[in-house]
């Protein structure tokens, strides 16, 4: 795996396609890891929750990996989500991304028990990284307590980050609070940490962040790198404002069905809208309100070749 | 599969041995399973919440369920656990059960996504038996709030029912309300519902339930299954009370590492201690006060061969 510093800017939680047998789809998935490559993501964070990985086996994500791989994306861009709720699946999902020179992977904690210690999450994480065992693993922590209910608070980072800190070198925070994030960057200014939603990308970058790795990036991934290019000038705020507008546009609606439906309008390919249970794709009056809202606020359509 | 007829009384979700290594031990696991049967426990609804299920890989459930019907454990009294995030898991799970002979099988709802809707929950179910494909399937809902968050609510349950009439047959339901056991028991006679708990145990069999399923019995087989069989009888009321009474202990701390602890005390084996990440053991002086508290109930140790 490649160093930490070389992961920063957008990440993108690149969505996974299935074809209307439900079967993921290597061709659209390959089209569109390398469309957000092309159009301003500077890695893909593939198989988190926008990607609808936990209703993957672990086969099918292997497969997809290596594809995507094999079709020529360099390998240093992709930090796969790989944390289960066993730990024998954590670890051969994580031991497969590391023997593919994946730049780092995403771990989810254990998600089934709720209420759990945090010694019980440091074990998870301690056997997982020590059963592993190559010096190339790279970890970002992924808290999304909306999903996993359970999650890395303050306390167990900095237990986690003494233990490992050559292997934990970042952390993803999806709990949609900015107070939480900016205490991660307060207090671990050694992590690069990202914010789950561009919503927070300036605020975050003005506080030392590393980027963002946002679902919607999946639709909007240029106006969203730009900003995180250009942070420092005088028009930040304004392009803060128009990226919240945007997001507030595609959270009106569920989202990950609803950024299916969009590529699918952009691309003129239906299949796109398939989701797998227990996600449903939107009705008919819900996607054309957001075709709508989106062409009002004129939206750069995800095209590909755009 | 067997008749649902069949599955009635006391089934218990057997616990999971590991190793010091973590890794499931099939010896201990046979000799658990077998002294349940021997002791009670009418069948057995192996890998659920209190198997730690969804801390194994698919693969070890496997080789777990393959192991405990080789040592000639009756595929007629097994009910796995074979509900997953993932859809092609859950249909692996199953078919396998069915494969197997089993009585049927446990189904939690896939469980990764929150707030999902009730038509992304019949999608999941209704995949899971369409691929599954074989008119020996018998489903069993599983409901489990505390965990899974999302559930089987009366409506999707009568929306199952009225799909798959042969093939959805019971429901466990895992609340720990009796409003909910007892709405279910009024609106669906036709299915063999079993409270999680047997707190519920005379209740629930007085409103024409199928049994329990219930966590304690790991180490409470026999008293818990005579009130099964003799609930009609005078001191039924008492009995219940006993019963409340030791669960009330065991509830007192974690339940799954207690009732490891009450197992390795009781056959003087610390290995049953183990639990998976991100579970922890009972520390030293929870285990000593659940030991001081049961044996002041005259609690009926279960040891091996008792």
């Amino acid at each position: 795996m490649t160093s930490s510093k070389q992961v920063r800017g957008l990440w993108v939680p690149a969505l996974t396609p299935f074809g209307t047998d439900l079967a993921p789809d290597p061709g659209r998935f390959i089209a569109h890891c390398q469309w957000l490559l092309a159009n301003g993501a500077n890695g893909l964070a593939v198989f988190g929750t926008t990607s609808e990985a936990n209703s993957m086996s672990k086969e099918e994500r292997k497969t997809l990996l290596e594809a995507v791989i094999e079709a020529g994306v360099d390998p240093a861009r992709l930090m796969p989500g790989t944390g289960c709720c066993a730990l024998p699946d954590t670890v051969e999902l994580t031991k497969h991304a590391v023997e593919h020179g994946c730049a780092g992977v995403l771990l989810l904690p254990p998600f089934y028990y709720k209420g759990v210690s945090d010694d019980g999450l440091f074990a998870a994480i301690a056997e997982t990284i020590e059963r592993v065992g190559d010096p190339r693993l790279r970890v970002y922590l992924y808290h999304i307590p909306p999903m996993a209910a359970v999650g890395f608070g303050l306390t167990l980072i900095e237990r986690l980050l003494k233990a490992y800190p050559e292997t934990i070198v970042g952390l993803k925070d999806s709990s949609g609070e900015w107070s939480n994030t900016s205490a991660i960057l307060s207090d671990f200014p050694e992590l690069a940490t990202f914010p789950g939603s561009e919503a927070f990308l300036l605020p975050g970058l003005r506080a030392g962040s590393a980027g963002c790795i946002s679902a919607s990036a999946n639709v909007n991934p240029i106006a969203i790198r730009r900003l995180c290019d250009t942070w420092e000038d005088d028009d930040a705020d304004a392009q803060q404002e128009q990226l919240s507008a945007i997001r507030r546009v595609i959270q009106s609606q569920p989202v990950i069905p609803g950024l299916k439906t969009i590529i699918a309008k952009a691309r003129n390919d239906a299949t796109w809208t398939t989701v797998r249970p227990p996600l449903t794709p939107l009705k008919t009056d819900a996607a054309s309100q957001l075709h709508v809202m989106l062409t009002e606020r004129d939206f750069d359509w995800p095209q590909l070749g755009g």
